[in-house]
């Protein structure tokens, strides 16, 4: 008989004693499996408990896969399978992942992540490839206090899924803001989104299926191109020229094309840092009109003109309503709250937001509310001013270093009227962006290499050089082992 | 001659005064489009300054979209594009977005989305239909202190895009909890997701094209089916007995379909709320394992197991690495952070991570290191533990309170052994989920209905009462209005 203690003024209920108990001494090895327990009845009388105590403590023993019972037969204890460690695991699993995968996958998922290329931990090195913004410089008292306050004020909000479109004042703060850039859209025609990225995905989500073409600029944005690969779509893509992309080429490409959308970056544009013109722009919109072609405008960096005005954005012009903008907070307030937009025509809203919903159901409640106070209290409109000083500054000492140690000669570089990056080409060099990247990290240098922004082969040697994590110190110092490399470099 | 006024005294450069007037001049109508401004040298003269600053101005204006100019030519004030407000905007826009849709995103957005069906806006209603924590039992000062921590101690941590598995502490506090519950996974085996939802759909992007057939339980989860639609993924449903999803059926289904995966959620299944015992786990395992079949466990509602201990996650037994776990902070803590995960073998969250990173970069950063302060400070076990009492309770008034008004004939219900949730089923009722709903709504109710959780079409009148924000009065008062509606029905 099994040797068991009930204690019958123990808050424990009794059947729980008797679960308790029976299981460890199948854990202790006391009971082996196979070995038969007392029928209810019989171990019930021993107990001195009623019978249906027995067979409730049976029952769960069963559920939680201690015991064996099968209707009119006996009670055994089972051989229970063991909870695996981690070093009992077959090694690698019986499943080849590889095969699993959806085919576009298998074709993106070896390549390196973008920005990731070349990328190495290195001591003293300048980082001039990050495209996210210096922590050093935020306001992080100032929205520790917004955030606060709001967790301590308005819970439910914070807490809670949220609104499928993203927190209402934070939408009307954002339609506010946007008429500064001279963009009219009402809170409704807004959706808040994981950042611009993910704003970039719905909109590919719902315009395009495999095979589906989109006009891109090329050079384009790094992280739109595997995207673009994932959803099998056919890129067509238009070169940037100075001024930026090439209108009559695209007016040729739409005599023989039908694609979904054009996407474009008119402002610092990324890589090349080119802001477009205003007339480029109008031109841009009516042969997208005329058409009927869809434009997603990305506006990432719309708030990071601190040289003065440049041309408003598209959507600021769009009364034909094919422009889709998307836009976020990652490059002029922070990235880790994961906070972008896209601001388009109402029905076109509502679907994305339905298949949002069945992505990821809502962007993080508590973060919306969190930037809305922040914004409703001033705070942006500062930090924005600040953040214009700053850069202002840091672009200039950039611009000026590279004009002071940089070899005018096979080298061309792009001169931006605002944001953070600056594009250099250089010429008639037989380098690989590997070796490059080498000499650079050897060097104390990185930087974003050109391959990684154009879909398919590259003409030339180009990278990007973001100031957005440097201070003036470091720019100057980074410009002077640029332009030390480049020197020795063409002087071989 | 134009009106211009010079102050070379002023902290504006010359060539920003010229712009700026000049521009003026032509928003106010004073110059008009098609008038032809001065010759650069003539300007210059008549300012009394170089004629490279009058160029320089006229440059900015044309970039800024005020004059045309072209080489050899006058520069002429040009027609420029209008700002579009709100009202100027053509009704609509002049593309139909329906039929630019994908096809799948075609046939899932005119459906109500999930949940939303049959909500009504009314007073004094109970809600048993929302699966969302009550925001009045959250601990909102302690994370309130944890975040505020946190921003002061580790700002470059909160602000950046971080890590793209998710912040590693987080990942070594999960990985730490998940052994609570019999799981060993190491933090680099874990990837955070914007709750488990993305989750869900990251496994989906990466192991299932279009026409791709998985296993779903019958009813399942209510979001899995637009998501299963919009990847256009052909589900085989497996009936669910009051034990879990048959075992039968599926080895039968095996023998002739080739399924990317199994989708399963084995505790407090969503909606029936049925928790499969040790030993339907274990045959489960062993059939997938047999058939190469990875098996995707939903675990969402892993912690809530109030009412003492239920099996162990079909995790906890992976030695063959077959099993892909989804968890989430959602239904314990709360869901505005969007913090769920995903734990699998090493090189297939490698592979969510490269697609995760081109569909949103990161999940927020500030919410990982926010709730790991709060788990690391000990609040998240003192939490969980609090939560326990108050749903325990909770629960133990709805089972008593179903037990006491509902009658029994004709309508049966299921026991929960945790979570929050009980699965309803009305027999030989000729009603539908609408008359259902509205005879709901008329007596201040609102539940879950059946329909929402069949992928197909469903067999019998079911719905899903939810505890998850009522406290014990409110489920009271819920459950005599169920009553009072029921017993009438049946009474007719």
């Amino acid at each position: 008989m099994l040797l068991i203690d009930i204690n019958k003024e123990s808050r424990v209920p009794i059947y729980q004693q008797i679960v308790d108990q029976v299981q460890g001494l199948i854990e202790n090895d006391t009971l082996k499996a196979g070995e038969i327990l007392p029928s209810s009845r019989n171990f019930a009388d021993v107990l001195g408990v009623h019978r249906s105590t027995v067979y409730k403590a049976y029952e769960e023993l069963w559920a939680l896969g201690y015991v064996d019972s099968n209707p009119g037969s006996y009670t055994r204890v089972r051989k229970k399978q063991k909870m695996v460690p981690v070093d009992g695991r077959s090694n690698g699993g019986i499943i080849d992942w590889e095969t699993r995968y959806r085919e576009s996958v298998r074709a993106i998922i070896n390549d390196p992540l973008p920005g990731e290329r070349y990328r190495e931990e290195r001591d003293n090195v300048i980082d001039f490839g990050k495209l996210e913004m210096d922590t050093r410089v935020l306001p992080v008292d100032d929205f520790r206090r917004s955030m606060s306050q709001v967790i301590r004020e308005r819970p439910e909000d914070c807490f809670s899924y949220g609104n499928i479109q993203g927190y209402l004042p934070l939408r009307e703060f954002i339609s506010k803001r946007l008429r500064i850039h001279g963009v009219a859209v009402k809170p409704d025609e807004l959706i808040l989104t994981n950042g611009s990225q993910n704003g970039i995905e719905l909109v590919m989500k719902l315009l395009t299926k495999p095979g589906t073409q989109i006009i891109i600029e090329s050079p384009t944005y790094s992280k739109f191109i595997p995207l673009m690969k994932y959803y099998e779509i056919e890129p067509v893509s238009i070169p940037m020229r100075d001024y930026g992309l090439d209108l009559n080429i695209l007016r040729e490409k739409l005599k023989t094309t039908k694609p979904a959308f054009l996407y474009t970056i008119p402002n610092f544009h990324n890589p090349t840092g080119i802001t477009t013109t205003q007339e480029h722009r109008e031109e841009l919109l009516s042969i997208c009109e005329a058409h009927s072609l869809p434009i997603v405008e990305d506006g990432f960096d719309e708030e990071m003109k601190y040289y003065g005005k440049v041309a408003l954005p598209i959507k600021s012009m769009d009364k034909n309503q094919i422009v889709i903008y998307l836009s976020t907070f990652s490059k002029v307030l922070f990235a880790g709250g994961r906070i972008g937009w896209i601001a388009a025509e109402k029905r076109l809203i509502d679907r994305i937001a339905r298949v949002k919903q069945f992505s990821d159901i809502t962007s993080s409640a508590i973060n919306h509310v969190a930037v809305n106070q922040f914004c409703e209290d001033g705070y942006y409109d500062h930090h924005v001013k600040r953040m214009h000083r700053i850069y202002r500054k840091r672009m200039h000492v950039m611009l000026d270093a590279l004009r002071k140690y940089i070899p005018r000669k096979n080298i061309t570089w792009t001169e931006p009227s605002g944001g953070y990056i600056v594009w250099m080409k250089l010429n008639k060099l037989s380098l690989t962006h590997k070796e490059l990247a080498k000499l650079f990290l050897d060097n104390g240098l990185m930087v974003s290499h050109g391959d990684e922004y154009f879909e398919t082969k590259e003409y030339g040697l180009h990278f990007r050089l973001s100031i957005s994590s440097l201070d003036e110190q470091e720019i100057l110092e980074g410009c002077k082992r640029l332009g030390a490399i480049l020197t020795k470099l063409y002087s071989n």
